[in-house]
C-alpha cells in the first residue's frame, strides 16, 4: 500500500480559477515526487464567505445557526468541484466530496461543531480506484442529516483529522506564507524562517497571534503525533516548515547554542483589569475568579501584590471581547468584598518569546527584560511557561517590543 | 391532518435578498389563507448558475458530469438557506434541505438524472414539528452518495414529484408571468390569459414553445392527476392559471362556443429536410427513417408525395440542432437508394393552434388555413393531433402567422 499524504489548500490558495489550476499542478507534482496517494482538503474560494455573509445580512442580522451552516457550507462545494475539474485537466481523476459524503461526523452544535470521528470507508473506496478525493473542509454532518460547520480555521482541522483517520504520513497545509516565521513579517522586516518547529512552540506562537495555524488543528496533530508541513501554494518548491513532536535529536547544536528563543509573538486581544484595596483574606481570590468564571470569562495572567497593611491589589488580563462584561462583573464583586476600586485598561498587548530550548537556558528571561529596559519599554505583568516568556506592555510599545526581542536573540539569522 | 400545498419559486423569484423576503411573505399569506401545511421548493438565485458556469469555463470546457452536478447544486443550497432565514424573520420556522436530505432518489445519470422515488419520511418529520421544509429543487442523490441534477426545468419537476409523493392538494409554480397566456406576449400584444387549461393543452403549448412550464413536470402532474397552478411571485394575489385534467364540466358554454382554440404557439427549433426522386417502393420509408433513428435523430412531421411515375418525394422536419447531422446521413441514404437529391431548409418555423375542444369543431382547421391564406402566408406542411393543428411556414412569416391565428379566433378576449 502506498503512503497517503493529505494536502490542504486555504481560501486564497483556491481564490480564482487561475489559482485552482495552480493547485492542480501542485497535486500532480506531489504525486510524482512522493509516489503517494493523495487526499486534498479545500476551503471555500477567497471571498466566497464574505459574499455569502453579505447576502445574508440583507435578510437577517441573527441567522438561525442551522441555516448559517447550510449557507456557508455551499462555499466548499464550489471549490471542491472546480478543483476536481482542474485535476481532470492535468490528467488526474479528482473526486469531490462534501462533509457528509466524506464521513466527517461531528457534534450537533451548529457554527462550531467538533469532529467526533471520521468514517474513512468512502474515501478509501475512492482511493482504491486510483482517484483523488477532494474533500470539502470546514464542514461535516451530525445526527439526523444535519449539515454542520467547524468554526474558525475549520479546514485545517478537517485536514488533520482526515490525516489521522487515514493513517497518513503527513498533513501539508498550503497557505499564503512560505513558512512559519520567527515573528509577524508585518512588524519585523528581517524575520527568520523556521524549517522545524515543535507542536508546543507552534501552539504558543499560534495562540499568541502568529496566525499561520490555528491551535485547534495543531492540538489534534500533537495528540496523534501527525507531522504537519506549512508551505506556500505560491512557492510550492519551498519546503516550508515541518511541525513535529520533538526536534532535539535532529538539531542539537541549535538547542545548545543561542537559539533558545525561536519566535516572538504579539497578541493584541487582551485587556487588563485591576481591583485595588482588596482585603487580604483567605478565599478572596477564589471569590473573584470563581464569580468571573461562572460568567464564562476566561482569565489569562494573574498577579497579586500583597501590601503590608493587609490590603492587596489583584491584576489580571482577559480577552478584549470580554473586557466590558468582566469590568461590570468586577464592580459588583468589589462592592461585595469591600474593595476600593477597579480599573480597566484596554491599551495593553502581550509580547511573548517562545522556544522549546528555553528551559535549559536560565539567562533567557533576564536577557529579554534587559533588552526591553534598554528601549525604555515598561513591563506591567510577566507570565512564563516552560517554553514561553510573556510580558504585558503598553499597546504603543508593542511593535517595538517585538522588534527588540527579535533583535536581542538574533532571530533574523534563524533558518532551522 | 391538514392539507399540504407545495409551492415552487424559480430563479428570478428568489433572484435577490429583496425577492427572497417577498417570497417569505407569500408563504406566510398562503398559510393564513389556505390553513395548510406548506412545502417550498426553490431554484438557485437568478444569475447563480451563469456565474458558476463562467467560473467553470475558466477551468475546463468539458467538465466531468459528476463534478458539474456538484458545482451547480451548490446554487440551491444558498437559496434554500437564505429563504429559511427570511421565513424566520416573518415568524415562520423554515428548514432548508438538500436533495439527499429530502429523500429525492434519482437515477445515476449526471446532469439529466430522473427522479426514481421520494422518501418523504424526513420531510414529514419536519412538517410534524410545525416547520416549513424548504427543499432544494433541481437536485437529488443516486446510489453511492452521488449528488445528481435533473437537467432543464428540474426544479418544476422536483416540486411536482414532491407534491405527488406527499399527497399534496396542489402544486403552485411561482414564476415571472402572471398566468398561461393564449400566446407569447412578446409576439402578440393583446394576449388573453387562461384561468384553466388541461394537462394536454399545456403539454402541446409547452413543447411548442410557450415556455411557462416544461413538459416534463406537466407529464408527471398528468400521470398522477396533480393540479398545478402557474402564478406570479410579483403579483401573488392573482390566481394565475390552474392546470387540470379536464375542464369540460366546469366550462361547457366555452367549449360549445367559439373558444375551441385556446392558445397559439411558435416553435423555431425546427428544420425541414427533403429527399427528392425517391423510388416509390415498399420499405423505402422504413429504410430512411430507421437509419436516421439509429443515429439518434428524432423526426417530427413527415409528408410523402407519391408522384405518378413511381418516383416519390419525402419531406420531414427534425430538431434544428440535429439538422446538419441529419442532412449528412440523408445524403448517404440517398446514394444507397438511388434518390435524386436532398434539400435542407433551416428557415422554417412551426405555428400551432391548440385547444382541447377542437375535436368537436370541424371548421377549426379550415378557418385557420383561410386566415393564413388571406395574409398570403404559404403553408409548407401540416400536422394535426386531437387538440392541435400545426403548420410549417417560412421563418419570416412566423410571427405574422401567430398574430393572424390569434386574431382569427379572438383569443384576446379569452379570460377563462
Amino acid at each position: 500500500m502506498k503512503k497517503i499524504i493529505v494536502q490542504k489548500f486555504g481560501g486564497t490558495s483556491v481564490g480564482s480559477p487561475e489559482r485552482i489550476k495552480a493547485v492542480a499542478d501542485i497535486c500532480k507534482k506531489t504525486i510524482q515526487r512522493e509516489a503517494c496517494e493523495l487526499v486534498v482538503v479545500v476551503s471555500a474560494m477567497g471571498h466566497t464567505t464574505d459574499e455569502l455573509c453579505e447576502l445574508m445580512s440583507q435578510i437577517t442580522q441573527s441567522p438561525v445557526p442551522r441555516e448559517y451552516d447550510m449557507l456557508l457550507s455551499s462555499g466548499e462545494q464550489v471549490s471542491t468541484s472546480l478543483l476536481s475539474m482542474a485535476l481532470s485537466s492535468v490528467g488526474l481523476d479528482g473526486h469531490s466530496m462534501l462533509g457528509w459524503q466524506a464521513g466527517i461526523k461531528t457534534s450537533g452544535v451548529h457554527r462550531k461543531a467538533k469532529i467526533e470521528n471520521v468514517d474513512t470507508s468512502y474515501i478509501s473506496s475512492i482511493l482504491s480506484k486510483g482517484k483523488i478525493p477532494v474533500v470539502a473542509g470546514f464542514q461535516g454532518y451530525a445526527e439526523n442529516k444535519e449539515v454542520t460547520t467547524l468554526g474558525r480555521s475549520g479546514s485545517d482541522t478537517s485536514a488533520v483529522a482526515l490525516a489521522v483517520a487515514l493513517g497518513a504520513e503527513r498533513c501539508d497545509i498550503y497557505t499564503d506564507v512560505d513558512a512559519v516565521h520567527t515573528t509577524d513579517p508585518r512588524i519585523v522586516k528581517n524575520t527568520g524562517s523556521l524549517k522545524l518547529i515543535t507542536y508546543d512552540e507552534m501552539l504558543e506562537l499560534a495562540s499568541l497571534g502568529a496566525r499561520v495555524l490555528h491551535p485547534r488543528s495543531v492540538e489534534i496533530a500533537r495528540n496523534y503525533n501527525m507531522p504537519m508541513r506549512v508551505r506556500s501554494s505560491w512557492k510550492p518548491e519551498n519546503e516550508g516548515t515541518l511541525v513535529v513532536k520533538n526536534i532535539d535529536g535532529r538539531n542539537e547544536t541549535m538547542i545548545e547554542g543561542q537559539k533558545s528563543v525561536r519566535g516572538v509573538a504579539l497578541d493584541k486581544k487582551h485587556a487588563r483589569l485591576s481591583i485595588l484595596g482588596v482585603p487580604d483574606e483567605p478565599g478572596i481570590a477564589y471569590k473573584i475568579f470563581g464569580q468571573l468564571a461562572s460568567k464564562g470569562i476566561s482569565i489569562d495572567i494573574i498577579i497579586q501584590c500583597a501590601s503590608q497593611d493587609g490590603i492587596a491589589e489583584l491584576d489580571f488580563t482577559v480577552d478584549l471581547d470580554d473586557a466590558d462584561k468582566a469590568q461590570t462583573e468586577l464592580e459588583k464583586i468589589a462592592k461585595e468584598i469591600n474593595a476600593q476600586s477597579t480599573i480597566l485598561d484596554k491599551s495593553i498587548v502581550k509580547v511573548s518569546a517562545v522556544g522549546a530550548g528555553m528551559i535549559d537556558q536560565p539567562g533567557v528571561a533576564a536577557k529579554m527584560f534587559k533588552a526591553l529596559a534598554d528601549k525604555k519599554i515598561n513591563i506591567h505583568m510577566i507570565s512564563t511557561s516552560e517554553i514561553r516568556i510573556s510580558c504585558i506592555v503598553d499597546e504603543k510599545d508593542g511593535e517595538l517590543a517585538v522588534q527588540t526581542i527579535h533583535d536581542a536573540f538574533n532571530l533574523d539569522t534563524v533558518t532551522e
